[in-house]
């Protein structure tokens, strides 16, 4: 990998990943072994946030190291979707754009910058868990998807299970034949938190559901408004990537069954914190249903799962016993189980949901190793 | 991927995980959207087994379908390494030789065809798990280690896991600067099995050791000869694989603590079945480790550990409590625990081992990548 061609790297979103991403990046280049590692083919060109930009007129290396302050200085407007196309592709090499954001605008325009031999690499769900025809687009212009060669590629690897092999996993097996027929895990680390302190296998003192929901958002488990975890519909969009990346063609997120943990009588709550007051008066409900699966020697958890031989997805709370992977969760890991044709049990990848970052360094060094 | 560049391919070894390999890779191409596969640009030239080979003269394809009937009626003697090299190198493109034997001769060849442009895909631990100085020629000579462009890759995801993802992650976790410090698992499916029978979570009735082996010789679990698996042998050459791949300079899967399962009085067994006979005069003390971790609330599980910071490995028997991953294996599950720097608690990678086969199939779809 001595090559001495370089690729161009524009950044857009310098937020908790983005910026996480930069300053793993940099550190990884610092090693005194940096010079082996792909990565140092990297140069980077562009780095935007919402309002700013820095842009390298004439592509030479912005600071690894005093961008932030760079970036502060700066008095330049991030470029359009159009323009970054355009400066990219005029760039004397190929170049990827990282998107750290979840900004529906620069999701919607992956197809372009695929087709003008761009990849994109992003940790963000939006592109590939809204509406069918923007995946469709996506993976129709991409060189990894049914592009012509010499299109960009595409990587999203953290858009499921964050910093564990989930998507590059399913691809394998799908790629060899061993095609995957079920996937069933917890695919969020708010509510695998939520359900294995409110019902952690062996029991424990009895805490209500929302005072874990109090302590979850206190610990910072949970989004600023808990509302967005309780939904559902993160789990529901995670689902939709896996379901898709297996050969179903879901429609959209909202297009199958979400159990929703908002109580329907708290659909009129004006902020967060009313919410979080008042589902103190639902706790019996869900005291109902957890001692209801106690009853059955079961423990409750909130999982995604796609039944692939059925085309169906389903996201909402179910009962596992003790036997189960599932059951025996702790902390906020996040798990998935997959099942395959080929073998005679799911294949089990476990961990923590904390890795967003590390997972786009580790699709970044794949696509450098692709146009290298 | 519509290039229409061709790979060649050469196969050596056409027992159990060849066989499946090259059954897989013919039942993918059958398929109709066969043609978007990377795969579709193979061309099989070359087949051998340990006496006779199928070689394409002029570097035309051999069938798919009508192989095993061709390489049975053939009188060709496989080529020598030498030979080999010399064939694929004057292939008009690309060449990847897949090694499924088990053969030492052909593993000390891997340096040469990769620093020959041919790149090796394989399932066998012996190039990887035996003498420091292969490992150090193999990923001196590879692109995909310090070797120049243009060089062979080689890849060998089964050799740890089988099917599992497994040396990937690894790979993909010290690439991007979250090394891992730890690892941990039970990698013989034959040891699994052995112990979760043995001991399983929950307890069940005594059935002493001795009488578990015979059984999982039985069912096809152990190698003919069990003591292959009972010697930790197995498991220290894929400790000394996972080591090195963390950087550790590991001499030899002897040059660490590996507890044998071979009791003592038993070195002296002329044959397998005297061995299993003899076996059960020793089921007391094997009971009396066993009572000893149940004192404990604990079950017992033969593991092999790499501690990355203290450069040591280790291979034998432990005691886990319930509520530890291990603890709660079914089956001839493997599983690996991968503790890194960055992450608070580790990736839980579990799954059957049964799947060397597409795990081959895999890495070739990785290499067909990288040269396309």
């Amino acid at each position: 990998m001595a090559s001495a061609k370089i690729i161009y790297v524009a950044v857009i979103g310098v937020g908790g990943v983005g910026k996480s991403f930069l300053t793993q990046l940099e550190a990884i280049l610092r090693q005194p072994a940096s010079s082996t590692s792909v990565l140092s083919h990297l140069r980077l060109v562009y780095i935007a946030r919402s309002k700013k930009a820095l842009v390298s007129e004439s592509y030479k290396a912005i600071s690894q190291h005093t961008w932030p302050q760079d970036l502060a200085r700066s008095n330049a407007a991030p470029l359009s979707q159009h323009d970054l196309v355009d400066y990219l592709s005029k760039a004397p090499g190929r170049a990827i754009v990282v998107d750290n954001t979840s900004n529906n605008d620069i999701a919607e325009a992956y197809p372009l910058f695929l087709a003008a031999s761009i990849s994109v690499v992003t940790p963000s769900k939006i592109a590939f868990s809204s509406d069918l025809d923007l995946w469709k687009a996506i993976f129709t212009a991409a060189a990894n998807g049914s592009g012509p060669p010499g299109a960009g590629y595409v990587f999203h690897e953290p858009t499921v299970g964050a910093g564990l092999p989930v998507i590059s996993t399913i691809k394998d097996l799908n790629n060899t034949g061993n095609h995957v027929t079920r996937v069933e895990g917890v695919f969020s680390g708010t509510m695998s938190f939520l359900f294995n302190s409110f019902m952690p296998m062996g029991g424990a003192e009895s805490v209500p559901f929302s005072a874990h929901v109090k302590i979850a958002k206190d610990l910072g488990y949970t989004e600023p408004d808990a509302r967005h975890d309780l939904s559902g519909l993160d789990v529901a969009r995670k689902c939709t990537i896996l379901a898709r990346l297996c050969g179903l063609a879901i429609p959209s997120p909202t297009s199958f069954p979400v159990q929703s943990l908002i109580p329907a009588g708290l659909a009129d709550c004006k902020s967060s914190n009313e919410f979080l007051e008042r589902l103190a008066d639902f706790d019996d409900d869900m005291e109902k249903v957890k001692t209801e699966a106690l009853s059955e020697g079961k423990v409750l958890r909130y999982v995604g799962a796609v039944d692939v031989t059925r085309g169906e997805c389903e996201v909402g709370l179910k009962r596992f016993d003790s036997e189960h992977p599932i059951a025996a969760m702790k902390g906020d890991d996040l798990q998935l189980n997959l099942y395959t044709a080929h073998y005679k049990s799911p294949i089990v990848i476990q961990g923590c949901g904390e890795g967003a970052y590390l997972a786009v360094l580790t699709d970044l060094i794949k696509v450098c190793e692709l146009l290298l």
